[in-house]
């Protein structure tokens, strides 16, 4: 099964695409799209939109994983945040992908074993599993590849 | 000038369109999209972006005015409306449609005379600014309207 993870953030969103039957994980592609903070709302949507919606096109995942609003960070961060998020569902319903959430917490807990991970962990591990071709510098394609991997652990729980 | 209003909102969205010159406005439609709790995120987000894209095709504004999130409501329904408006900012960047963002408190002192007015007043003044065409019992419709009308005020004094 091939998943798109995505990291979502303004400035950046990471994505990152594997193939995965549960157990055996294989990169496919991972990047992040950037935007600047001082072009306007609609402009950096559309930027993140096209960004997917090209990754969609060249990679042909048959399902998807976005981490979940972490609550903690302040409220005017959460808020850009949902705002991606929001173009981002809507980008990945359109393209009829069916959509997972998983919490931050979650993710680490499952990709590395406890869920107060740091990002190197995170980065670490996902080169143990991936190979050396995991862009290991990119912390937001990084977290991307860690919601793929939670993704098809969870669903390869859920159809055995 | 042709403007569309937008009052996001995860149940209904209203939309309401105007012709306006800044002091003279005439109602060209007003409505809502409704989407349904049970639907998931994405769903909902694909119905309000549809209709949304409909709205521009058939009455071509050439700007928007979009409710600021009100950050007095709680963080979950703030959250999810921000997920709403993300999609909406989307569909309108796609449409090269220039976007502006007033507060609810702004847009009833510019429409109604003072910030803390009531959903009653907000449709009565519509009704008497918009004529009797506007569908005044619903108030996600005229809330949308009155964030048309506040757009073409602020537009018309930036050029005056």
């Amino acid at each position: 099964m091939r998943i798109l993870g995505i990291d979502c953030g303004a400035g950046r969103t990471g994505w990152g695409v594997i193939e995965s039957d549960g157990r055996a994980h294989r990169l496919i592609a991972a990047g992040a799209i950037r935007t600047s903070p001082r072009d306007a709302l609609g402009v950096r949507l559309l930027a993140i939109a096209s960004g997917i919606r090209d990754v969609i096109a060249v990679h042909r995942p048959v399902s998807a994983a976005v981490e979940e609003v972490f609550q903690a960070v302040n409220a005017q961060s959460a808020l850009k945040l949902a705002h991606v998020r929001g173009a981002v569902f809507l980008v990945l319903a359109e393209a009829s992908i069916p959509a997972g959430e998983y919490s931050p917490l979650l993710i680490k807990q499952t990709v590395v074993g406890h869920g107060h991970a740091g990002k190197q962990q995170v980065q670490f591990m996902m080169r143990s599993l991936l190979g050396p071709d995991v862009p290991a510098t990119d912390a937001d394609a990084c977290d991307a590849l860690a919601a793929a991997l939670c993704h098809a652990a969870f669903t390869a729980r859920a159809v055995a």
